[in-house]
């Protein structure tokens, strides 16, 4: 689900993102669980306005199993927008019911989801791809928020009011039990894991970016921007 | 998911229930690949009308990796009913894209989804277990369907026809890519399928029976009920 920061819209490229690139792959480990995080802002015009997606992807490495954090915001019209936010799982949930009772259940992130879920203007967000809705944690934020027409005041409500309230309630979740977690990965268990986390940025990449970007920027520009997104996630092609 | 027949309610045990047992396990193997199927009708008085649930699962053995099939209805009113269809997932589909692609994207399963999606009366139901939502695959139809007061026409019109056609659908899919798949599964493989499989039965009967039907029944018979279903399934308590 992370996307790069438009290359042809410099001017909304993130704040601490690298002049040679234009999105940001920070290299840099505010803590040695976290492996990189990809913050990027992309801005395409269409025939009728714009759109505008925001995405953070914090990842963690293999020295433990807690789950990534992923958000991203799509908003194709100023009234509406498609909400993603989850913890994201990086072990086989319905083979491991401990996982999801440590980093779902006790954190009880779902009663984030359930702030949106209430909204009148929300509705749940089905993704057509089969592979996103299967790697995503059961209390996943996924919502279309639509505030109908001349709704533009409510929907900035929304942002700042609940949806804000929900970011930042599930970013503590994750500092505190997902970013610190402590507990040892088992070798064999992470071997999988490893495997796991590939085959999902792999996919990720197959059906957002390569699916996605070169209709909006071109073939040339769309290609060296995955290429390079490819190699910062340890999915290089053969 | 499964339930057992109503202890308390002999007119509405399956036909094919032996005298001696009033929930139906039939060790019958139809073909070499079904492990075993579990078929319930049960029904329970309550002080506004009757619950209705109504359930097979068909359990493939560890022969194959396909998944099993899981029919659900529970009808609380007249009106009203929550609908569960699936083949259920035997592996960890984020790992496993390519299991993706040939038991939910070939067999295009979610086109049986969509039917009951678009009707007007019909919105998703999320289930309140944390593991029942994992453990269900991307195409699970998973909907309450409620045709409001005085209903009840609409909602037999409903079950006659798009209800029964999307049940004969999946089950067409599961007939011919599931319970006749003939590929073989790998050693390894096997022993994780096997212990996921025995996991999620396990959850099954802990969220679902162990948590209603006392309430339901009384501790003793559902005791007595659990006990058995838990000898079927495999996963009797140490």
């Amino acid at each position: 689900c992370p996307r790069p920061s438009p290359p042809t819209s410099p001017s909304s490229a993130t704040a601490t993102a690298p002049p040679s690139a234009p999105w940001t792959c920070a290299a840099a480990r505010p803590a040695p669980r976290i492996d990189f995080m990809l913050q990027s802002s992309l801005h395409c015009k269409v025939p009728n306005g714009a759109i505008d997606i925001t995405s953070l992807f914090i990842n963690l490495n293999a020295s433990t199993d807690a789950p990534h954090f992923v958000m991203e915001f799509i908003q194709g019209s100023p009234t509406s927008m498609v909400v993603l936010l989850d913890l994201l799982p990086r072990k086989d949930l319905a083979l491991h019911p401990e996982y999801i009772e440590k980093y779902y259940g006790n954190t009880e992130a779902d009663k984030q989801r359930k702030i949106i879920e209430e909204l009148p203007q929300a509705r749940p967000y089905l993704s057509p791809s089969l592979f996103v809705r299967s790697a995503f944690s059961p209390t996943a934020v996924f919502f279309t928020i639509d505030c109908g027409q001349g709704g533009e005041s409510v929907l900035e409500e929304i942002v700042h009011g609940h949806l804000a309230s929900v970011v930042k309630g599930l970013l503590q979740i994750w500092l505190g039990t997902c970013a610190g977690d402590t507990s040892e990965v088992d070798e064999g268990e992470r071997e999988i894991m490893v495997k796991r986390d590939r085959t999902v940025r792999s996919k990720s990449i197959e059906v957002d970016l390569t699916a996605n970007l070169p209709r909006m920027f071109g073939p040339d520009v769309s290609g060296r921007v995955i290429a390079e997104i490819r190699k910062a996630f340890g999915v290089e092609e053969a």
